[in-house]
């Protein structure tokens, strides 16, 4: 399907298969196809609605928490958006830490839906300080909520969510965190840790194509969502919570992407949420070291084991990395967004891959900076080194 | 996977291919599951687009509009709230027509969004006089966008859009319509008939499984999604506008269920659209004249060619007709909703439905008739000669 192959086929050549080293939605193991492609249920049955009590169940144990785990169907966007809708009244006002396209996105929803709101700009590539949100809050008691991003996919970067849970803890304020690419990647206990809600996609690492949105709301949070007075319908957690013991969703699920899920957590499952989240960090230090190793930066001061962002070595464009890892290597990674277009590359590795993926990014990556004319050796090497030091 | 499934398994006996008859999500077809098994290319490259762009001018072909073609992840009632948001700025006031669960939803979303409006209550069963519809715009000018249903999901009613249309252009009213359930089953020809806005959803005659929503908005529509003020922003179509000339969506697309959903579009282009009417058409009355042949009362006094909504023969509850079908048939078909459950069942025969289909359902019918007590005979035959004639 993807562009190398076209124009492989078109000349004749043999045609590599694709692989998505993207930064979501990632690649879909072959069990989960395999899912996809079963004739599914109607949604108003037993079988479905035994299949959506296990797939809410084996999330609320990724997440850690004891509360309400609500699935939308939606892009992750579309939790974010169910997080501000239900979990503010109008008159209160939030905290939205920005550092990236995906945090910028919490100012943009609150904008939106008219919440007054600060905003803590952090540079793009840096960690927020969690002291900085200390003093936000102290400063401002009106501040009722703080939204954050744990793995900031446009640049990334991890964010300290266990530090800033700790602040707004104990300042009684709620925090609301995006973990849309943290989720099955690095741990975030959320009960442990005293998030009040948690939102997720169902295209990173829960390893399924995009369609499903999930928020998981701590047991201690739950009376916010009848409270909430802003408008809202699809999104309105109140439906999702009166259909929730009937093993039902307020509106008709997706339901062949639900079938997909349940075969994506049971792979979690059956790996260990430990072995799950060695493996990512495994995964991140082989591509940074390899990558390091023939000349890239890693441009994240605190890097996210969901996806690497490089910056090519001097006189190499990165855009042309991305063009001929495409072209040549039939790899599909990410460039960079916004502030930061033609500026980096992103390599994602959430979901299902192994060192041997590692290896052949870096791989490719060394063959990028040879056939662009500059000396480079040892990335494979360097990755594989790293992985079983990690 | 279903439920008649998993008892005969218990009790050791042969199971049937459980068939959905359900008003959406429906039966898929073996080519479209195909499909959904693909590795999916991911959404920013050139193959994808090329996807998106096929996929979205079939869509227009399908609605016969020359505008906009939205596509959402969602379920239907996301893009009935992305109409509502869109299409409607503070202080306009608009009028719902109900008569079914789905028609009230319209009521419920202007609600949420407050939005002052009236309601054309119609007896659930009837379709809405258009009469009705003229006095309550000629009496209220304020009144600036009309919601209605096409079929009716709830009761198995066709509306009249096609008069509908023709009170609200001569007003210069807006016209929303809810087609989730007609349309690739009756003939909606936007643009000639002067709806603004059309939804759809995945899972009815689009026969992929649910998780994309559409609107599709006239040629002359165009500029009201710029002149809204509601709060929206997963449903902003502003931003979905901005992303459509680079073949792309406002936010991460569900890939596999447009792969799913560019199969689908193929097997109705290749059986003609006219050919899909009519073949709806030729499912209707034969599931009609075949379930009343033995007792049954068709509900509706419009009926639509979408789902056959049936009370049945005195003396025998419908919930025990439900029952036995997915029971001893493994048929799965829908009771009613609300202030119908228990009252009537409906049969959904939307999508790749054949003449073989309604005749085995019109046959399960008889035989539960029979074995809960009563004489019948003659239904499928009845179906076969109706199935012709239409």
């Amino acid at each position: 399907m993807a562009d190398a192959q076209a124009a492989s086929q078109a000349a004749g050549k043999s045609v590599p298969r694709t692989r998505l080293f993207t930064p979501g939605p990632v690649e879909i193991p072959v069990r989960v196809l395999r899912a996809l492609a079963q004739e599914p249920p109607h949604h108003r049955t037993d079988a479905f609605r035994a299949v959506l009590r296990r797939v809410t169940e084996s999330l609320r144990w990724l997440h850690g928490t004891d509360g309400e785990m609500f699935l939308l169907a939606a892009s992750g966007t579309g939790a974010m958006e169910a997080a501000v809708v239900n979990l503010l009244a109008p008159g209160e006002r939030a905290l939205a830490i920005a550092g990236g396209k995906f945090g910028e996105r919490w100012g943009s929803l609150l904008t939106a839906y008219g919440i007054a709101h600060q905003v803590i700009e952090v540079e793009w590539g840096a960690a927020v300080d969690p002291g900085a949100v200390a003093r936000h809050l102290d400063r401002d008691p009106g501040l009722a909520a703080v939204f954050a991003t744990h793995s900031e996919t446009s640049t990334g970067v991890l964010h300290d969510v266990e530090a800033i849970a700790r602040i707004t803890r104990e300042r009684g304020r709620r925090l609301v965190v995006d973990a849309i690419t943290s989720v099955g990647v690095h741990p975030l206990p959320q009960d442990a840790w005293g998030v009040d809600a948690v939102v997720c996609g169902s295209q990173k690492g829960l390893m399924i194509p995009p369609g499903i949105a999930t928020l998981s709301l701590a047991p201690w949070a739950a009376p916010l969502i009848e409270a909430g007075r802003l408008p809202r319908f699809y999104f309105d957690l109140r439906k999702a919570r009166k259909s929730a013991p009937q093993g039902e969703t307020a509106f008709t699920p997706p339901v062949s992407l639900v079938l997909a899920l349940d075969e994506s957590l049971a792979m979690i499952r059956e790996e260990g949420l430990d072995a799950v989240h060695r493996r990512h960090r495994r995964l991140a230090h082989a591509i940074r070291a390899g990558a390091q190793a023939i000349g890239f930066a890693v441009f994240s001061s605190s890097p996210s084991h969901a996806v690497t962002a490089l910056t090519a070595p001097a006189g190499i464009e990165s855009s042309a990395v991305v063009k001929r890892l495409r072209d040549v290597h039939a790899m599909v990674v990410a460039g960079g967004q916004d502030r930061l277009k033609g500026k980096i590359l992103r390599i994602g590795h959430m979901g299902a891959y192994q060192r041997e993926d590692a290896g052949a990014v870096v791989g490719a990556l060394e063959e990028c900076v040879i056939a662009l004319g500059h000396a480079a050796g040892g990335g494979v090497a360097a990755a594989l080194t790293a992985w079983e030091r990690a």
